[in-house]
């Protein structure tokens, strides 16, 4: 027997689990694509913040099937003039406000195209002020599952936006970094990732002097860089390259956003002992 | 290549996405009817609040595909003699309790025809005094959705609960209503729609005076009536129209239930000045 | 017009809403089986709680379609030697870490084999020390749901991890168990079965006593068996068979949870009057 597989539209916004919102944005796409399979990536990233959804974005579309729809809806400036895009990459679609939301992952795919849509053919009759994942994104996205060319949907554009993620200073055997990402358990991810880490020569088991610094008050810490949180001892804080390669601060068995104080935007300075 | 859409069934409860509870009735639904698509409207609503849940429901449904069985499980009567229900409408099917929950979407959609579910038949061999999502209102939408008539699940009945939703009091340009909804941002959705706004002869950028009263408390503020969001200065409250058609209190980029104190069932009166 | 019902995996985890992992592991599954059909049984359980969510998995996957494959992923010994597993039971699939968190339900299916998997074949090219869910337990689960037998995965075992659940004590008209699970609603789960409850010859409408002891305090009530909450006045406490059949203490329209400060791991002994 042969099932063929439907275009998947994967789905990342802010508006959380109680809201209708998610649900208009799925049943705008199911009344244009009956058979597109919606998966949700998440709809509980901080309201607003547009580092933390591209941060679960650059996470998760690399493992979805080629030809994906992402629809991301973090979307502070919606209403006022800033444009919204599809980005048609190497193997994936990305649809969005021009915010700078898309363009990590976009571009870790490997951008081709980035359009600025503006034809009103392929959005919902009334655009709302205040709801353009309903009334835009989603008919979008849709329409792409269907086959509809990105061309379609406006001119392309070179200036969309480009968010100003920091890459980590490299000097010698030290990485100035920062914390971009908490997760559920309370692991930091830093923006120094497993490249980075080989630069300065880094080995399981060794120890690290760690710096953690928020308007101007500084932590020291002496840490291991270990291979998993097994490693370390129950309740003890650790350093490993997380599941997407970026260098990640994790009490074992325990929660180390809390148990550490430390908060997203945090300085994170390492230097091998 | 053609793919057959199957039929969707939408489920709304209060039951939350830790419990097993939402899970139990999917795999009802897929073991009687193992192609429909299951869609989540939301799983978080506030426990027992119809009111919300009513809310909710009539924002989202109106999306759908036409012949979507929608099922709500929040049900505070289960297990007491309150009747179950399948509410027939222009282009829906609704299930779930007869407490006046289903009504104002299937209003809006156009009832044709409610039927007291009392067929055994359809339901699963032993109904849980708890739990008549799972073992009643999961069993029968999986059977609409198979094309079963409505008519096979029970007797039409006309004096099912319709919940006294107030309607806003326009006298002159002054219009009194009450918070009907909170979203996860913040927002105050009331029950005074666009066409009461119109009648009132708000126009964007107007000041208006609106006074916010409960348990005999008032406060009183001059907010401006905007587009969106982006429109006010950041942290500033406003009222506009939401993306549902309500006259909605918000603060852009920020929290007005918790900033302004707002609760629903708290009384609004707006008036232009 | 025929459609085919395609294989059901059914997810259960700790990660909860916000993070990419749950979506990770969606992506690797439909990159290996397009037309999959996921379902999410809870990703909501206590971080590392291998009781309550193997409480959830017992009590959602009886209601699921034959050959469903239940993946789980809690999983506080990840990255250490602890095996993975496949256990193939009368109707269904069930894959995740050898810690005991699949074998309640497993074995109320009854068990016909468990495979400890170690076939790199069947897992993604890098497996991280962190991330077995995405990179072990998600791409086997989608090759078991595209017809791979488990022996395919590697050796069948007969020591894995069995769980200490404690059963209840019946003495008499005595039972002594514990609170091994509280839902949503605050609703606390005992081990204490229907049937133990039939050995005690409880009838609804009984009168009961209970006594609640955490760390050498006790207190005692005297509360009645009832059919379901709404047999109690609003805000007083019952005890019920849950709608999964085991013995339950509730407030009716309340949190017996909160508001009788009951938390999971109280012994509770319960005496009929």
């Amino acid at each position: 027997v042969l099932l063929l597989a439907p275009r998947v539209i994967a789905l990342l916004t802010d508006f959380g689990y109680a809201d209708p919102y998610v649900a208009s944005m799925k049943g705008v796409i199911l009344s244009i694509n009956g058979v597109a399979r919606i998966v949700d990536v998440s709809h509980g990233v901080p309201k607003f913040d547009i580092r933390s959804a591209s941060y679960v974005l650059y996470c998760a579309y690399k493992y979805f099937p080629e030809g994906t729809v992402f629809v991301v809806v973090v979307d502070p400036g919606v209403g006022t003039e800033r444009r919204s895009i599809v980005v048609k990459t190497r193997r994936y679609f990305f649809v969005g406000p021009d915010n700078g939301v898309l363009i990590p992952a976009a571009r870790d795919d490997g951008i081709e195209k980035v359009v600025n849509v503006t034809n009103r053919k392929y959005m919902r009759r009334e655009v709302s002020h205040t709801f353009h994942g309903r009334d835009i994104f989603a008919p979008v996205a849709a329409h792409i599952s269907r086959g509809v060319p990105v061309d379609e949907f406006g001119e392309a554009i070179t200036d969309y936006v480009v968010p100003s993620f920091a890459e980590p200073v490299i000097s010698g055997r030290r990485a100035e970094g920062e914390v971009i990402y908490i997760d559920g358990f309370g692991n930091a991810a830093t923006n120094i990732r497993v490249e980075h880490v080989e630069r300065l020569g880094l080995k399981y088991g060794d120890e690290v002097k760690v710096v953690i610094e928020r308007e101007g008050e500084e932590k020291y810490y002496r840490w291991r860089f270990l291979p998993s949180f097994g490693y370390a001892g129950k309740g003890r804080p650790l350093l490993l390259i997380n599941s997407e390669g970026f260098l990640e601060i994790a009490v074992n068995l325990g929660n180390a956003s809390r148990e550490l104080g430390i908060s997203i935007g945090d300085r994170v300075i390492v230097e091998p002992l």
